[in-house]
């Protein structure tokens, strides 16, 4: 067993706040809102679900007394760790024997495959105990397996049926909760009593929207982040010698760039959805980074730090073209795929490519480092695949920044020292003690899962409304997942899914930051945010992710 | 400016506790110690101290009033950053202050070369104010300029004349320290009335020995990796698919290795100081890697956390002669140098390399992946020489041990997955805000060198002694520096420094680590410190090192 620290004995200790209308579980009644939001009105897609396609979103209000009966829930977490998981199973517990003592929690183990393996732990109180308020989602764990398949369906209704589930929370990102849709369809086909719910996780906050105010396990990391981002930012103003190139979880959105750059005022952070907007190309970046590194230099300042978001070059509409013209290039053509392989003179390799690409594609090969080259061409996924997201984006920009100003040396226009330093904001922030904020929301989370299968709702996923504002004005919603989904053409197949909320160029939280970003170049108006605090002064131990402001358009205090 | 964040805002509020003898610094009177610490007996030591290398150590206890006259002394922070480093300027500016209201303390800045360029800012109380209790050194800057030329030494001597300076305090490391002992003994031999005191500074903890405890910025540094490899254990036991391959800032000694590890409880930490006294070679250390793996891999865990002093390859009795033998090559035949620049057919490098190295030099050389064997062969430093410090050492390993669990999945000794992720706990720890220990260590630290500088010692360095009890018992020493330095051979030269402490394979810190460490491979007892707290408990937020609390056998509690 793993010995806890001080910091997470009391944190076991912490009580999480509840919203007023949560004092009362057995007072509390869900009533379908009238037009707030439009659902999904795409016919295509109300035809997957014939059973739970037109149901309403449900607000929970005070109600009359009501008496109920023992409930079994299972819960799964899915997907990738997000700082509040625990606590989702944590308040989903205390919901569901708040309202009958004997209700029973089942958690089934390592995600959706716990569910088709039928392998699972009955979550009691005292097992639950040592993950009140921890990070990490491994009293159950969690994988990334999708329920899918004929066969897979028909064994989570053998695992549904001999637990005699009532219902079923499923803890995930985009696809988890396309998932639960699918399955609580899947459900009322077979006449099966389980009640399907989502809960939002996921700390690059890409599954938000008029519903979601914020995905949970964002604050968290998000935090995380700018400490070190904000410690950074101390050591290249005390040591003037460093550039630190650190690139920042998250490959589909730029929502913790976003984020992490406005709470700690970096030189420059790139955000993809940007990148794509104005079509820029690789070069393009290296001559923003280089012409940044040349204006600072001249006022002799040879330090900086710059935000990379880990998805940047799937934002680069050049490169996606040139794997796809390459990934065309190898599948066509086994007899190159071996060549590459068996050559060991990478000049060789490089004129086979010549010969077979066209000009613009090979141009844009060919400006890469060597090694990256090799990793691209080389370093293929089980299918033959080029994996552009194995390449290390942060060690690739300084590589390219490299040769930039070592040309603009030659040339006189760039005179000064360039030290770069790689680093990788990645998996310390998603497994993180959770914030204040992530611990309540997600306590919160547990008993609004918790109120929507004891009122018998499927296929919803659990809201909460008024984020930014304090915990008392909090409102509890479910809301229909189909109402949520749209058509994507993922493998050349069109798929319903949720649509992954990209960062809105035209939206305040970027606005504020393009508004700001270009005092942040020049001049060090640096902020260090420094670790979570759990205890001392409301304003600091509470707040909430300046994204949330922003877009809530909250006044905005930093933290 | 910078922007504070709230949280320093809120900091810049704390105010350091000190140890009672300093309630009334008119009252206190340094007291020759007798014969507890035995000074440096070495003749040849003294002989280059005539007129500061016979001095007592001196302690601090309470006597009879006296007043003073105003002091004015200069400070400067050299070397790398450690979080405190400000806290010993305000503890420095309110002791001088204390002792007389028209007292004044002189900055200077970016570290020596400020003293030999005379650049210096007078460092006020409204001026000190936003940095009391933060990290970085960015209030005056830093840097490792050494004052070793008599044009230094001249250009000092005028600066300190142009000031007037009753006092210099010098905060460093071991070289800086050394540096002011000879500065101290310049300044007597010149008959400056500057009198030259130091302040143990090194995230390293290697400026350490019977006179200092604990050498400030070890506890916060340590504490921030903690907090990240904690999040890394608690990702690596819930996606359960991960081995992170974590490099530990620190060249010259383990000890942030072994305090993180106690710290954490990782499945593997390797210790620079026994991998050079077991003469372990890069294959054995791969061997052991590759065990720790294939053993999880028998119980279905494929995940864990491994150490790596930053160090390591300085520790390797191989690699270091690997080292000397190709720089030798390379210096000796300049032909070898150029053809190694000009071939682009590594293959052909490889065999310049073997036509010339010894067969035991080429076995090790030829074993390393070639992207490291091109790093060593061809980005050499200005004199040409290998840089051995430059290799990732991490990511050498990495590729190291995927070889070696190919060869062994061949061989039908393993069967698991490997999926390694390098990191490398560096920058962010040096400049985060320092803990509530390291701000009323280094504000204590400030009041002791100013009391040294009040009764005109020169030549010492700052002590507190019982820094592992509380404060209330913290002893107030200064210890002559002569009495710490021996004879050292750099770059051929006999040199008298400070001698760096190792980690001490006998001592009761690695003993506590060696006794427990056995029960970290295959159990997962990993333990997450989480972020500093600053606010709470005492036990939560006063904690001491495990090193600390070890090396003086106390009672050890976990933070």
């Amino acid at each position: 067993m793993a010995r806890q620290s001080l910091l997470q004995q009391y944190r076991q200790q912490y009580q999480p706040a509840l919203p007023p209308i949560l004092n009362d579980l057995h007072a509390i009644q869900p009533v379908a809102e009238k037009g707030q939001y439009v659902a999904n009105s795409q016919a295509a897609i109300q035809e997957l679900f014939p059973l739970t396609g037109q149901q309403p979103v449900l607000m929970f209000e005070q109600g009359p007394p009501y008496s109920v009966k023992p409930l079994k829930v299972g819960v799964i977490l899915s997907g990738g760790q997000a700082p509040g998981g625990h606590n989702v199973i944590a308040g989903l517990l205390d919901a569901l024997q708040k309202l009958h003592p004997d209700s029973q929690l089942i958690g089934f183990l390592d995600g959706p495959s716990g569910l088709i393996k039928n392998k699972s732990v009955v979550l009691t109180n005292r097992k639950v105990a040592p993950y009140r308020n921890q990070g990490g989602f491994d009293l159950i764990g969690s994988s990334r397996t999708k329920i899918e398949t004929d066969e897979q369906f028909a064994a989570v209704e053998h695992t549904l049926k001999e637990h005699a589930l009532d219902g079923l929370v499923i803890v995930g990102g985009d696809d988890s909760n396309t998932n639960a849709a699918f399955l609580a369809e899947f459900c009322q086909q077979r006449n099966l009593p389980t009640r399907i719910v989502g809960v939002p996780k996921t700390i690059d906050a890409d599954l938000r929207n008029a519903y979601i105010d914020m995905s949970f396990g964002f604050d968290t990391a998000s935090k995380i982040y700018s400490e070190i981002i904000g410690n950074l930012l101390k050591d290249a103003l005390s040591a003037k010698k460093y550039y630190f190139f650190v690139k920042m979880m998250g490959r589909s959105s730029s929502h913790l760039t976003l984020e992490c750059a406005l709470q700690t005022q970096v030189n420059l952070a790139l955000i993809g959805e940007e990148v794509a907007a104005r079509q820029q190309s690789l070069a393009d970046i290296t001559q923003h980074i280089a012409d940044l590194i040349c204006e600072r230099a001249a006022q002799d300042k040879h330090y900086g730090v710059i935000l990379i978001p880990e998805g940047l070059l799937e934002f680069i509409p050049q490169c996606q073209k040139m794997i796809e013209e390459l990934n065309h290039l190898l599948v066509a053509d086994p007899h190159l795929s071996r060549l590459l392989e068996q050559e060991t003179n990478h000049a060789m390799r490089l004129q086979a490519i010549r010969q077979r690409a066209s000009a613009e594609i090979f141009a844009c090969f060919s400006n890469l480092p060597e090694e990256i080259q090799k990793q691209l061409l080389l370093d293929r996924d089980p299918h033959g695949n080029i994996q552009l997201s194995k390449i290390e984006t942060e060690r690739l920009l300084i590589s390219l920044v490299e040769q930039e100003l070592l040309h603009r040396k030659q040339q006189g226009s760039y005179h000064g020292k360039f030290n770069p330093q790689p680093l990788f904001c990645g998996y310390e922030g998603r497994a993180g003690l959770p914030s204040n904020f992530d611990c309540q929301y997600c306590y919160t989370l547990g008993h609004a899962a918790a109120l929507l299968i004891q009122h018998e709702a499927s296929g919803y996923i659990c809201c909460v409304k008024h984020l930014d504002q304090p915990i008392e004005n909090w409102q509890i919603l479910g809301v229909p997942i189909v109402d949520m989904l749209h058509f994507e053409t993922r493998h050349a197949k069109k798929k319903a899914v949720i649509q992954k909320t990209l960062v809105d160029l035209e939206g305040p939280v970027f606005q504020a930051f393009n508004q700001r970003r270009k005092g942040w170049r020049l001049d060090d108006v640096y902020c260090c945010p420094g670790p979570i605090q759990f205890i001392g002064p409301v304003d600091l131990t509470d707040s909430r992710p300046l994204t949330l402001l922003y877009e809530k358009q909250t006044t905005v205090c930093s933290r």
